[in-house]
């Protein structure tokens, strides 16, 4: 049975770049992951592209500037789970015996502001204010505050963490600490979220090198880790989708026979502070209903038992769409391999995980091993 | 070895249709693939959506549209070669043991006018006017009439033929037959390229449902039809891009264990009529060069020894993007059923091919038998 090892990880940083296009920063990104992987453009046998907005053909527009080797290209979109759809489809094809070693690249130029108008403008959603992210987490927010007793408290303690994990991540968008007053007190967006638990709209780009085990030894000496499960799937409950990342969270474990017992990383959605609150419980870290107990215990810190979105998260790393799966699949790697800097784990992580979902319910987990 | 089957088949006509949204129109082609595969919507084990500018989780919003059964999800994209890039990934998501049922559906919703502004304004392409199709296709025709001695009659040909045959196309948006003297008259857009050898700019939805040999036969008893082979590749040579065609084509027939030889149907790739002609020597029809008296000749008429855009093709079937592809498919499906009416070829082929090729390079090839 083929296992999918990951090579190579390389990031451009997060943040503005008006000077720069798309493909200047996910050239940058797929460089960076191919010297990190010991490979060469010429070794690629497939290239994955995963972006929401850049227009068409734009992974075959980045392949050209790489060289013209005549391999498959393919842009694959799944909203904010774009990344991780790509990287599952990457990972599908070597399993499938198609490829040994393949590039995927997310990237995201976005336009500034709050995205708007996803979907139809006719359907009812849109008319019910429902295609805008903060109102659909506000209602998350909301229903977790009066079915738990989640405090706003505990949703601002995500940003603080997250904010101080970027504060140690040279790529993070945003390299600044913020304290539970100036979360609590920042201007509200859509009550109860407040505009220091939104993520930012970034520019950004990340890339990964995946192969085989029969060939990946032939490119690194480091440690290799492997995609253990990977899972897409969709929400049976609309706008009240805990119940999709739960099961396509167990559907991951399955596939690499562990359970979340098992987890000591996570890099997950935290788009807004109550998302990663939620994760916390949909991923098994604790039970439903206690993941605001899970922040405040201090469980999620670098420090922490189960440390969650070291990076900084889509909150202070950056959150360009097509980019987010497969950064937070870099920064697993690198956290796996003991090359994280300031901000690596202290806990040796042998098993680690990613989630990510998008509108239109989808969701998208991998599971990691060392 | 698991084989993957067409079961259904399903269209939207092609055409302009502003009062739809593209869920409406893409709802309809699934719905008509499923009825005709005998399935039910809860039958779909994962949904493969194909476009190039609906906008963030298109194909979800559309899934959601039939109900929400928790299955995987996936945009793909690949420009004009989108829709046969999704039918690629589904069929290798078959063989890959994940699923069993899949349902593909390709549509577009396109602006007025030539698709402009492909790519990064500031490549070297866009400054060179090389980034709209007409002025591509136009150094395509000149070469090859400075090479070969194609004639302009020649190119014309082809629009005559596949306005013939989209007359008998109900879904065509083309249903007029135009005459070889309207075609030459008509006004010149990017030398030698005249108006009526262009494709149109359109709206419509096709669907296939695909299914492996194990549980087609639960579904329908009508006639299956196999993706034998099928690779998506890339250009090595840029703007001349004759060689992607022909490699992605052998590497389908060699997948598919027959050669051009063998090939009753196709459905090929003629945005512009220079683009057929030069499928014909790609596709392996017949030697390179000859192009123009392959359709000069009647070889690639309905009546003829290998018919080619029997369905009237991108030229009067229509061509909206994330379409195409897919719905050459349903073309190939029902002419080799027999269930293609007044347009059905004679030859009850056994073997088939579609081809389409994108901006970028990017070339899909699928070989279908009986």
């Amino acid at each position: 049975m083929t296992q999918v090892a990951i090579i190579g990880a390389g990031m451009h940083p997060c943040g503005r770049h008006p000077d720069k296009t798309f493909t200047d920063i996910a050239f940058t990104a797929a460089q960076n992951a191919l010297d990190d992987a010991g490979t060469n453009w010429t070794d690629i046998q497939a290239f994955f592209a995963s972006h929401t907005r850049q227009g068409i053909s734009a992974g075959e527009i980045i392949g050209q500037e790489f060289g013209l080797t005549g391999i498959p290209m393919f842009n694959v979109e799944n909203a904010c789970a774009s990344g991780t759809t790509a990287i599952h489809m990457a990972t599908q094809a070597i399993l499938s015996g198609a490829h040994d070693v393949v590039l995927v690249a997310g990237f995201e130029k976005m336009q500034r502001g709050v995205i708007g108008g996803i979907g139809e403008p006719s359907s009812f959603g849109a008319r019910m204010g429902l295609n805008v992210m903060p109102s659909l987490y506000a209602l998350k927010a909301k229903k977790h505050m009066h079915e738990f007793g989640t405090t706003e408290e505990q949703m601002a303690m995500v940003a603080v963490k997250n904010h101080k994990n970027g504060a140690l991540n040279p790529i993070a968008q945003y390299r600044n600490e913020v304290t539970l007053e100036e979360v609590m007190n920042s201007r509200l967006v859509c009550d109860p979220i407040k505009l220091l638990e939104c993520c930012p709209t970034s520019d950004g780009a990340a890339a990964i090198v995946l192969a085989s085990d029969k060939v990946a030894r032939r490119f690194t000496q480091k440690p290799l880790i492997y995609v253990a499960g990977s899972s897409v799937e969709t929400s049976r409950y609309g706008v009240d989708d805990w119940e999709a990342s739960r099961r396509t969270a167990e559907t991951a474990y399955e596939m690499a026979g562990i359970g979340a017992e098992d987890i000591q990383l996570a890099e997950c959605h935290d788009a807004f502070t109550i998302g990663e609150i939620m994760h916390y419980e949909e991923l098994g870290f604790c039970p439903i209903g206690e993941g605001g107990w899970f922040i405040e215990e201090g469980h999620a810190d670098i420090t922490g038992k189960l440390p969650v979105n070291p990076s900084g998260g889509l909150k202070a790393r950056g959150h360009p769409l097509g980019m987010t799966g497969v950064a937070q699949v870099c920064e697993i790697t690198w956290q796996m391999r003991g090359e994280a800097g300031t901000r690596q784990v202290q806990n040796d992580p042998k098993a680690a995980i990613t989630h990510t979902q998008g509108y239109g319910g989808v969701c998208a987990v991998a599971v990691f091993k060392k």
